[in-house]
């Protein structure tokens, strides 16, 4: 396709939306993709910036320079320029704010000061705000003659003096209302108001939860100081749910598009993890050689009891950390979710020690053998459904994100109890 | 807290948002919830219904007859009363639409006919829409007079005189325009039509990756008969994050407030294919009893092999599973990322077969048996690589969805391929 047809190029890909754009950028390699980018060059649109990584973003800046950079981030929304200032070294970013203009600068110089993960990051400054006293007619004359307006929005804030917020005024309600009508009279008061430092897993899940689509940001003194709109709470809710479905699996990474040799270091340390968790299991098999030598089938059956402990207590696990994220699973109904998680586990335990049990019997021919690993498939699932639900639960105490770390306390616990239990009760009665 | 204090627990219970009434609602049981029930009854809201569990729902209908409950659905939105009617067996169905007046019944019964997951289930039938041809004024005039109109909407469609969608007004844009001026010359051309049988994920899809808030659907003519708005997107896009995560883990309850009884009954089937791929490997090892009989060592660290391949396999596959669901893996990439991942696979291998041949060497004092685990443990990981891979996108090409059915071909293949690996190698090197 790139060879020397330039024009056909752009042709077709000026016209594409801004994702699409940007996903085109990010499969290319090397100079195919260099010769993209400065193809798009004059008619580049600042809302691709946004959607790339980082070190294609460094590309960008390397071919344009930061003049024209500084440019692109002009014309984006507050949020998205905060966001990717942020994400430069200091000295890439101190050269892109010189050159910005002053009222540009100041925003997201205010934007760069609030801490990470905060609705003062996720929070556009750009907004529609009208004082309490005006009418609707007066509201629409002056969206009518302003020019500072965001380009698009789906609500009025109505503040007071002080610039609190008071209410909102949905722009629909404004249309069907007639102009000498209050704004005061027409406004929704159930107003829910975030404030510059709140997490911003809190602010997604009262969008979530009460179905906002627009809310006020305040700051310290309650002023009104920006909004957030669903659009950005939907890539904070993706963000989150994928953060949570890589944890659980020891991943850090978020896309397939890293490279080869960071998906290597990142799989390393979590594998190095699960080696020492492994070895763990084996010292404890080690502890049985003897038993081991007079008894094969100990060998054979071994890792049937570690292995569903493991699935068992994933299973739970997962259940929890996924009440945790979501708020379900709150310190007022640990003790019942910790109860019916302990019945589960017995109830699974008993069906599949007999299962288990009779297999084992059937296979070695041997009634103590199915006795022994029942009674080691009942213990261990008990524990898997124990330490599925407190591990992440205490983690959680400990302020340790239950999504990153708790799998491999988890297969650490039931590998060890599985073996243990399964090469401890063998021991006592078979020998 | 609920004793005698009806009149309290009223005035506490109906200013809450209906979100939390609805949980509220779901976390009392027996007598203190059926109290509640009954005591909101004058003033329930209909909103809390979409958000209660089945059974919560028959409770209420069984205390409220069917004439009151049809009266509630008569208040939601479209959408709304069709997901409830869409949970009710055949006969509640029926008994409820027979109260329901014509018109609403006639759009349910529509809404119920189009397959389930479909944005012809997901949208909402009330809109605002309104001919080409027409003048802001025109249409400023048509929102006030008309009293049919959906109770929030953020942007109006323009429909051609066959009542196709060929444009969207923004509110804000509406209100800034003046009245003379024609919608054509305002409205967006740049329309994402849903048709009504397109499925949710892929709806989802477009409203995440275009920043969408509120798009067209029309039916197989073209012709315009629903919107889908971003709130109902949100639950979609939450909704198919949480099933990816319970499905790698071989779950299907949803949520911490399943039954007891439920749970066991659901955890049952997955850990019973369990038990049939931990048996497998079982008879894998008791392929080498007799290797097992003379080198014991081989029993205390054949699980290491096996563990490590599971971890490194779970991995792979998460990030393939994710990058399907996320539309990121597709046919034209496959093989750049199975070519990847294989050379992750046999970088972290080797690591690993280095770090682990030097332990077993050093526990057990015999280099052969280093050598052999560190074989093993090569082979293993680029076996756990390509199937974390291949095995998804199989399912995949299968129409299976590959975050159900993944995890446990993956264990198989990682358990099998690492006890044949180290135990066959050890046989042939060993004895």
């Amino acid at each position: 396709l790139e060879e020397e047809r330039d024009e056909i190029v752009r042709e077709l890909v000026v016209p594409l939306h801004y994702a699409d754009t940007a996903d085109l950028i990010e499969s290319l390699h090397g100079d195919h993709r260099s010769r993209l980018i400065d193809l798009l060059r004059p008619d580049f649109n600042p809302e691709i910036l946004p959607e790339l990584p980082d070190d294609i973003r460094d590309e960008i800046i390397e071919r344009y320079g930061f003049a024209d950079f500084a440019a692109l981030i002009e014309e984006l929304d507050s949020d998205d320029a905060v966001y990717i200032l942020d994400r430069m070294d200091e000295a890439e970013q101190a050269h892109v704010l010189a050159r910005l203009p002053l009222e540009t600068r100041t925003i997201v110089e205010q934007g760069l000061n609030y801490p990470e993960y905060t609705a003062g990051r996720l929070m556009q400054r750009e907004l529609a705000a009208v004082p309490d006293y005006w009418t609707v007619g007066e509201a629409i004359d002056y969206l009518r003659s302003n020019a500072v307006l965001p380009e698009d929005f789906y609500v009025l804030f109505v503040v007071d003096p002080r610039h609190r917020p008071v209410g909102i005024v949905r722009l629909n309600r404004l249309l069907r209302a007639k102009r000498p009508v209050r704004l005061r009279d027409i406004m929704s008061t159930e107003l829910d108001i975030m404030k510059v430092d709140m997490d911003q897993e809190d602010v997604a899940f009262l969008f979530r939860r009460k179905d906002l689509l627009s809310a006020p940001v305040v700051d310290a003194s309650g002023r009104l100081v920006g909004r957030i709109t669903i659009d950005d709470i939907v890539d904070v809710i993706d963000e989150e749910a994928e953060d949570d479905i890589l944890r659980l699996a020891g991943l850090s990474e978020s896309s397939i598009y890293v490279s080869t040799w960071e998906t290597i270091k990142s799989r390393f340390t979590w594998l190095f993890v699960n080696l020492g968790t492994a070895i763990l299991a084996s010292l404890v098999i080690g502890l049985f050689e003897s038993s081991l030598e007079q008894i094969v089938a100990l060998a054979v059956l071994m890792p049937i009891v570690a292995s569903m402990g493991g699935n068992a207590g994933t299973q739970t696990l997962t259940i929890a950390v996924r009440g945790l994220a979501m708020k379900e699973l709150t310190a007022s109904n640990a003790m019942r979710v910790v109860g019916k998680e302990l019945a589960v586990g017995a109830a699974n335990g008993i069906a599949f020690a007999v299962l288990t049990g009779a297999i084992a019997w059937a296979w070695f021919d041997q009634p103590m053998i199915g006795a022994v690993i029942a009674m080691a498939m009942v213990i261990n699932l008990v524990i898997a459904a124990l330490s599925g639900i407190a591990i992440p639960l205490g983690l959680e105490r400990l302020k340790i994100d239950p999504a990153v770390a708790s799998a491999v306390f988890l297969t650490t616990v039931t590998d060890v109890i599985g073996f243990l239990a399964f090469l401890g009760l063998a021991t006592i009665f078979l020998l």
